[in-house]
This record gives structure tokens, sequence and C-alpha cells, in this order.
């Protein structure tokens, strides 16, 4: 019951771009610093957030990466989703006949009501939040 | 950020045991059939949650397997940290230095209230509560 390392930098990533001006691009190594990651790690969860539409690359002089919609928009489930796919905290959470004792089960309603709880707080942390969070920090370095 | 299948089904397993009347014991086989899982698998786990203490065995003609504790003082939270070990949504959430960022990155704090806001809902949740929903059940089946 553990974040993937690549959804835990995929967040930090995100947040390290919420923090840019609007209309500036950073580069892979950048990226790479900022969230803490080896950079080889990074090319396969920028094309995984690229793919899902959070992000957009240009290429050229003045290309890189940068959020593709507003950061207010954004929230940390999203990332998290981008990357794992829907949370599913176990198998019977998940739609359709994923388990025979789904109709029964006392243990279903607290694997949905735990779920549930837990992406609201994701659901609620957005980019532009946690980005105002960063640069309101006091040992904050430019990256 | 899904449960192993161990947990799962260890939660299933004592959630039966709850619904054992008080002082009698069950087998092997009848857990295995009562969780719905393979009986080779059932040892390992059997296992684990002796060891934990959350069941103790008997051996002999009246042995087999029963709650070590009240069904009021068992937690879906106990049992699943039995198998899995201590709840950790992210490396950061762990006590001690699991993560250089942890002092100022603005996605800790997310992550420890996600996990709290989970954990608070299987905390609530005990073996009593949920073996009673589970007689409750008009489709109960005696195993």
């Amino acid at each position: 019951m553990q974040l993937t390392r690549a959804a835990d930098y995929a967040v930090r990533m995100m947040i390290h771009l919420a923090t840019l001006p609007q209309g500036s691009r950073t580069n892979r190594a950048a990226l790479a610093t900022a969230a803490g990651m080896p950079e080889p790690f990074v090319g396969k969860i920028l094309q995984t957030l690229t793919k899902s539409g959070l992000i957009e690359s240009q290429r050229g002089m003045n290309g890189g990466f940068a959020l593709a919609s507003s950061p207010e928009k954004v929230s940390i489930l999203d990332v998290v989703e981008a990357v794992e796919g829907p949370t599913a905290l176990n198998l019977c959470v998940k739609r359709g006949a994923t388990c025979d004792r789904k109709a029964w089960c006392p243990a279903h309603p607290v694997w949905c009501e735990a779920q549930d709880a837990m992406t609201a707080v994701l659901r609620r942390a957005t980019l532009a939040s946690l980005a105002h969070a960063r640069e309101e920090e006091p040992q904050w370095i430019s990256l």
C-alpha cells in the first residue's frame, strides 16, 4: 500500500513546474535536479505526463516542458493517477466483477471508505496550493 | 498503492474468526474456504497472524485457530499492519531520515494527511463491527 517511486517523482516534478513563471519552460536536467531524481528516469515520467495531457513539451531554442493546464486545475490525485492508473486500494474497489464477494463482504465498504478518505485529501491538494507553499518556504533555493 | 493479497486474505480470515462462537476454534481448510483463498497460502498468513499475537493456535483434537483478543479490540488496521508492516503511503511518511526533502517538501504534509485519513477509517473498523455486519447479511452461509 505504497505510492510508486514514479508517482512520487511525478508529483515533485509537477510542483516544480507549477512554481515557474507563467509562459516559461524548463528542461529535463533541471527537472531531474528539482525532483531529486536520476535523470534517465525523468524521460519515462515526462512521456507519461505528456501522454496524459498534464504537461506539454516544445522543441527548439525556447523549447522545454511546462504545465498544460493552470496549476489550480490539477490535483495531486490527477498526477498520481496519470502515473499509476485509477486508484484502487483493494481489488474489490475497482469497478466491475473484480471480486465475487463484493455484494456481501463486510470489509468491502471499509476499503471503499478508506480510499475515499485518502483520495479526498489528494484531490483537494492542487499544484497551485503546493507551489505556493514551496515559494513561501524560507529555505527555498532556485533550481 | 494497493493492498497486498496477503493482507486482504488476512482481513477476510480475521472477520470469519470473529463470527465464530466464543471459545470455538476452526481449522485451516475452513479458513481457506471462508476467506475464498488457496489453502497453501493460508499457512503463511496464519503464521504471520500468530506471530503478531492476533490469533492463537492449539494442537490436538479440539485444537485449531481462534482470535487471541476480543474482536472489539482489533481493527482492520491492526490486521493490515500485522501483514504489511507499518503503513507508509510514501517513503517520506516513515519515521526517520527516509527522504532528505522531508523538512521543506510541500507534498510531504499531503502524503501524511492522506495516510492519516485512510488509516483513521481502517482503525475505526473493528472485527466485531464487521463480524456483526456479516451476521446480519441475509445471504450468509455457514462455512
